[in-house]
């Protein structure tokens, strides 16, 4: 069943990648709010709600103003706390002028907003996604706006990588994923699932990257993090070479990193990169790879873009038609399970104010 | 007023051409059901719910695998009874895993579905469409995908020929058919309206299949078929010589078909063909008789488009305002009657369900 | 709030410009009504209720036959007070056969209908547009058909012209606009705003009209007429030569005109010209004007339409949510509540009938 609320307000979702928020208007929408995003001078990046106090209008089609935002229409200003700067022909500002500024955090190369209770959003919990920095890992990724479907149907086709033997059959796809069974774990937080295929034929993308002949040990390891992201330890080595045992060391190691943000109930932002420890230095293998998971409709991520899309027309169609559930599932129940109980803690909060506080 | 249920669903429409209907999976919307058809490999076409058991992707997306529909996102199989054969990374399968099945029988150059109670579908009451079969009658038809109006704006449309004098004044169109009288019969089953016009000058298209001069003496004698057949025999004989008294052997005989399937409420697929009898070896007349119905939205059909389609949006922008009805409705005031109560009838049995038992 | 009725029934309202309507129909949407104007033969205009009693087809979609319009599905006609002549096949037409006719009066080179109760159409109510007229003033403007924003949006935007200053600062913008202090009065029929900015620099549209060098004194006299005319009188004169005393001898006078009329809710039809009494023989200056306010997207208007649009769209997804005002709205207010008025009073009538009486 479809129905109840799908995603928290209380949590940190990446609204974009560090380096498209410069010194002007972005507009962002996050959990049904529409978010105006910029970088002050001095650097911070700032999120305020994208809608004028005065009469509505976009505050992403005015202009910056030194650290403020002014409103195109009639030159409004708002500071990037959200408190109105400046009114036209009148010395005098409403004090009660103001429009919601949201916490926002850039870590990670991402821009983290919090669309929830501002007393609530603590720095130190903005998920982790490490892979990002430094040179340790090395990838270029992107990101599909305004995707046509809920969130939570690419975390459960991340968490499930069973899909990749029909939806990828011709790059990363191998039915040896579908034989072999795997393992699930969780805490209060995460949710891993975690596959090692052994002595297998390398499926065609993967064979390329290892460079050797021969059959491998695969190993698909697959966090989530509540309530949107999800990063996938993958990768192969020549077969019984210690990969299992913790010695990757013959090997060829990447990491998917998905960082997944609601648009409203049935959009979504999803944030991708590749990232990998192997030719790091191969500018050319970066870009290679970086297309082949999104390039003109034919990447391994457009592939599934076309299901997911379609899953959700089909979800709105049957609105109160159940999910039926596999083996496969779960990991992406659990997933499933954890954003539920963000909700609840939510919107039990909400609901006891009194017990709240 | 347009209030209502629109269509039974324990009646068999035309889904598509038997030739469109191969060994791939293909998708149709038939009264609210989506539907995936396909042949067998012995040739016999099947119908399941175009939706898996599992998590709603249309089986559309997927292939065949022999006889079974395999899920494009998880390869899960069912077999043309709609039962999961296959499930990834387990060996027991559910045993309430399944999807709909449909019955669905190929008849008349058409594949027609069941999309009500199977119990009750009987293929002996198949509509009779057999103007399609054989070498009797002779011409290539079409359909009209997803046209946005309810399917019973087109059978008002063909039940009252009227309209020609003015949507197709330059082709078929002629004030003879308003001005004369025609007779309304019917069946529980089928109604029929039939009018002679004797001693008129035929219209461009009648006068050059007929290749002679003079006034002629024109039929039109429509039945409809519930819930959504319409079949047209039409002609012209030269003058006199007794095509009315049932000698049409001087004149030109032809048949429109026309299958209508109520895709949504307000959409439908209209299956069309024109048929004849004479200078059936001429493959020229046979196509140009075809794009003179379906032309680049030239032919007399897209001229009736245009205005069912206006008609439909505007029942859309005033739901509650009345039909009124001419004398010359009475023909596709007894359709819709006989569509009434084959409605009544399926929704008494829901209704009273221990009754129907 | 956005709530409430939006648009009084009872007005009059420009639906086209005269010379849009021709010896042809033309359809046209007004206060939700949809309507098919033509001309008669006498050269009066008429306005029908464009929907078939028959069946609802639009009747814009038939032709005129004399004075008849003749819908183009089944050829029943009706003449121009909305009474059937003619019914296909049948010698006896229902009494109760019409459609609605609305009350329609050409004045000012605009065509106006009244979508309310046709008893209460006095045509010596049409509203003054007279700059229309004549050759007192010179211009050539145009229409914004179904502009997706609800008519009070547009009159806010143009009683008050300290959006100017931002959103047109390239053109007729000035910082003056918004430092220059201005009066509201106001009857029970109309609002003003009269602003006189005294000795400051021409914006450069007026600079370029004036053709003198200096410093000016500018006015903006705007004057709405309830429910949808905003006239603006506006120019500027060297400073100190009088203007704001009455001689305007030494300046430039032009005058925005704006009929705004409810389409639905949230669309509209934004009528406008802007008329001039300098250079009145100069075609080119004509043009250059007329391309300044609507060109390809890039004229003062159009800056305008992107505002209104977006700011639409704000409403739409918060439509609980207040506006706020400044001291610049006190004009938009008088006219906001003007309208109201005639709603109340409108709907008062409906309400109690018997007092009404």
């Amino acid at each position: 069943m479809q129905d109840g609320k799908r995603f928290p307000l209380n949590a940190w979702y990446a609204a974009a990648w560090g380096h498209e928020i410069r010194r002007e208007l972005a507009a962002r929408k996050v959990c049904g709010k529409d978010m105006v995003l910029y970088r002050r001078g001095d650097g911070v990046v700032a999120a305020l709600e994208d809608a004028c106090w005065h009469r509505l209008v976009p505050l992403s089609l005015g202009k910056l103003v030194g650290d403020d935002v002014m409103c195109g229409y009639h030159g409004i200003r708002f500071d990037a706390a959200g408190r109105c700067t400046f009114m036209p022909a009148q010395k005098t500002i409403n004090p009660s002028a103001c429009v919601r500024a949201f916490p926002a955090v850039e870590r990670h190369r991402m821009v983290w907003v919090w669309p929830g209770d501002p007393a609530l959003a603590d720095p130190a919990k903005v998920p982790d996604f490490h892979w990002n920095d430094g040179d340790e890992w090395v990838g270029e990724g992107g990101t599909y706006y305004d995707l046509k479907c809920d969130y939570r149907l690419i975390i459960d086709n991340l968490m499930d990588l069973t899909h990749e033997t029909y939806v990828h059959a011709g790059s990363i796809g191998h039915d040896a994923i579908t034989d072999t069974p795997f393992e699930t774990t969780h805490t209060d937080r995460m949710a891993t699932v975690t596959r090692w295929m052994i002595g297998i034929e390398p499926p065609p993308f993967w064979a390329r990257q290892l460079g050797k002949p021969g059959i491998v040990d695969r190993w698909q390891i697959i966090r989530f993090e509540a309530p949107g992201i999800v990063v996938g330890d993958v990768g192969v080595a020549p077969a019984g070479t210690g990969a299992a045992q913790g010695d990757r060391s013959q090997g060829v190691n990447g990491a998917f990193l998905a960082a997944l943000t609601p648009a409203t109930e049935t959009t979504c932002h999803y944030h991708w990169n590749f990232v990998r420890t192997f030719r790091k230095g191969d500018h050319q293998l970066t870009r290679n790879i970086q297309v082949a998971h999104f390039g003109d409709g034919k990447g391994v991520y457009d592939e599934d873009v076309v299901f997911l899309q379609a899953q959700q027309e089909a979800i709105d169609r049957n609105p109160r038609q159940p999910f039926y559930n596999l083996n496969i599932d779960a990991g992406a129940l659990w997933a499933r399970k954890l954003i539920d109980q963000m909700i609840a803690t939510e919107t039990g909060r909400v609901a006891f104010p009194s017990a709240a506080g």
